[in-house]
């Protein structure tokens, strides 16, 4: 497998279809993962996004400091962390010995190209993200919009700006429903 | 089969996982139908969307004067409407035999609730969207909010507050990834 670059005007692709994603945040010695169902893209080129991250996480804190976060976009193999990494608060750890949901979950990273926000292995796909600052939707709606400025994703299911999940199942996108459960994308079709 | 109202509280669940929708909306005589992959919830209770509409768009009129839109979540049976639909606008039609899309596509409609759009026949859900005026994000970002005020599903794929697929493949819905290509949702699962 590679991680591959892509191109900034189809990054959009890697979220048009409504994956359930992984936030990650970096500010100094903190950092942070959060899950996002409720994401999408907002424009093509330069590639926008818009993403709702609640008011008290320890994910926004960490957003406003630094000024960026990563998407990351986990996969089948991922499920069962992905539901615990949506269901604890990264605060509750701080001062333990495991401070952070990294180590608590034991989650190896690896370094963005153009933010301070961690990667996450085994992924399948990820945008580098710069927040655009809007405070009153931030303040009112828990509403955050962000330039990718970066994007990757992993070249087994994801080249020539589509995905091909064939013969990697465990690799297949989530799509949370409600309640820890998930669908993966099926068939996929091409209208003429 | 039956559509059936679906509790408030639990309408984010029909756009959780990500569907492509068609954005339907009527002022007096005028009304118009947009296809839109970029959609999410926004809150629970009461229910919010956040929906892109492009400024060209002769929706965005009917929006803006209407006050109201509905998200309709179209299904596999009607991928081929659902790239027509997209790829053609309202206004062309303006003064033409067929002077709407419904017309010009011969799509069958039925009476929203509590707003004017109409809602279209075969989907699978229906939204009934107030909009929450934000001219700013919507002057620079396409970005419209809107408030859920009626929701609607049909009970073969969609009950107790989960979509239920199995047997009916025609009403899986769709997710699109760029130029007609779609994926529907495949396995569903279930993590403890």
């Amino acid at each position: 497998m590679a991680i591959n670059p892509i191109e900034l005007s189809k990054a959009y692709r890697l979220l048009n279809h409504g994956p359930t994603v992984l936030v990650t945040t970096a500010h100094g010695e903190q950092r942070n993962i959060m899950a996002a169902a409720w994401n999408m893209p907002l424009d093509f080129d330069p590639p926008k996004v818009a993403i709702v991250i609640d008011k008290n996480t320890y994910t926004r804190e960490l957003v406003l400091a630094s000024g960026s976060f990563a998407i990351n976009v986990p996969c089948r193999a991922q499920a069962e962390m992905v539901v615990k990494v949506g269901s604890s608060s990264g605060r509750e750890l701080l001062g333990k010995d495991a401070d952070n949901k990294f180590e608590a979950f034991n989650l190896s990273t690896f370094a963005a190209s153009k933010i301070s926000a961690p990667l996450l292995e085994g992924c399948v796909a990820w945008l580098e993200c710069k927040l655009i600052p809007e405070p009153h939707i931030q303040n009112t709606y828990d509403l955050y919009l962000a330039e990718v400025v970066a994007a990757w994703a992993d070249d087994r299911v994801f080249s020539d700006g589509r995905w091909h999940f064939e013969g990697h199942d465990e690799l297949r996108t989530l799509h949370h429903v409600a309640g820890g459960n998930f669908f993966t994308p099926g068939e996929s079709l091409q209208v003429k």
